[in-house]
């Protein structure tokens, strides 16, 4: 069974003042798709409160995949990235490379994404936008490579030695 | 009002020993877009004086976008990458992408550029290649997105909170 | 004449488990477009072993381009990435970001690739990944451009003041 948790980063969401779209359709396309959501949470756009979010769930050992939605963009309090640079400790910018790529096919405005996406432990964390309609367009373009990188993950390193002699 | 600056980095042009076409170049696409060229510097390829430039005109408070233009290859004196990464807070790797995916279109040497991009405070920074043609044709891919990008980074952080109740 | 090394990262093949394929076939890719190999090395998935060669190699002074075969994935010994970023004083993401955009036309696990490249002193490290196929196909990629980098490399950082009146 793949593992993912949702992390909704919005002051208003976090505030009450707006109803968040973004984990329901996340939630959603993921248990479409046979996940199953572990953690879901709403926070503001302050760094140490994302940062802590993302270090508790990477190393609880319970979750595969984070996906991370909003504080990505140019406003002065979009901190996603630089929070979830701050947790992780092997990056993996091909992700959202090909997410910005195949985004950028539909407008231009795809090139603002300052997404970040990396490892923490047996944990990938992924940045998505803060629309409901972006998030889950980015995380489909990744959806299909998610299986493979979760059983890499959680690949045993010492499993290889066993073959080794004595 | 769009408010730019103009950074060129190149030891020939800063000794008064080629003449500085791209400055030209680059003020005359951003005034032809409706953008104020508020500073206009040549420095040598010296990463403490590029770094003290994008420093002192981002801390001014008086420029929405500085634009550098050479140093961004692999001479060893192309250090313009590194001096915008020692004075940036948030990167801003969509713009270099886009730009580097367009002009891998017309030639593989866009492989080669180091370009970077990102923010300090309330402004952002975006290298740009030594050659006229170059820096406009890279610029042309990102002009289009740079008004939201400035409304984006303008935004008050305390606005938000502005609905809410006391 | 261009100057290159080897270096592949493999548990299994340095402990002599699997026969190493990708070092021949980079070899073989080479030596048709002319280079010479200068090293060639087979070492486990150890990030202080790896930035070592790497270290060794570029201050050596002897090699313009370093290439890399293996662990940029995402099982938990994959850290070539990080062992080439400790080492490297420029980065080269314009020369990743295009292997992978290119593979991507192809397989969409490119989109898992972790590789960087970047510079040290005057050689270029590049990462590729750790089958033979997918080295060779992605070292093809950038093999047109790695002259003029090479070129640009080793160009006397002294030179250009030398047309300098006194």
């Amino acid at each position: 069974m793949l593992r993912a948790s949702i992390l909704i980063i919005s002051d208003r969401s976090a505030r009450g003042e707006r109803e968040d779209l973004s984990g329901p359709a996340l939630r959603a396309t993921l248990e479409n798709h046979g996940w199953q959501v572990i953690h879901q949470a709403i926070v503001p756009d302050e760094a140490p409160i994302i940062s802590e979010h993302l270090r508790a769930w990477a190393d609880s050992g319970e979750v595969d995949v984070i996906l991370t939605s909003g504080g990505t963009g140019f406003a002065p309090r979009d901190v996603t990235p630089e929070a979830t640079q701050a947790v992780i400790e092997r990056q993996a910018p091909g992700l959202v490379e090909a997410m910005r790529a195949a985004a950028l096919r539909f407008t231009p405005y795809a090139m603002l994404s300052r997404a970040m996406a990396g490892i923490r432990k047996r944990t990938l964390i992924v940045n998505l936008p803060g629309s409901p309609k972006g998030a889950v367009e980015n995380l489909e373009v990744i959806l299909g490579v998610l299986p493979h990188a979760v059983q890499l993950l959680r690949e045993d390193p010492t499993a290889e030695s066993s073959h080794r002699p004595s």
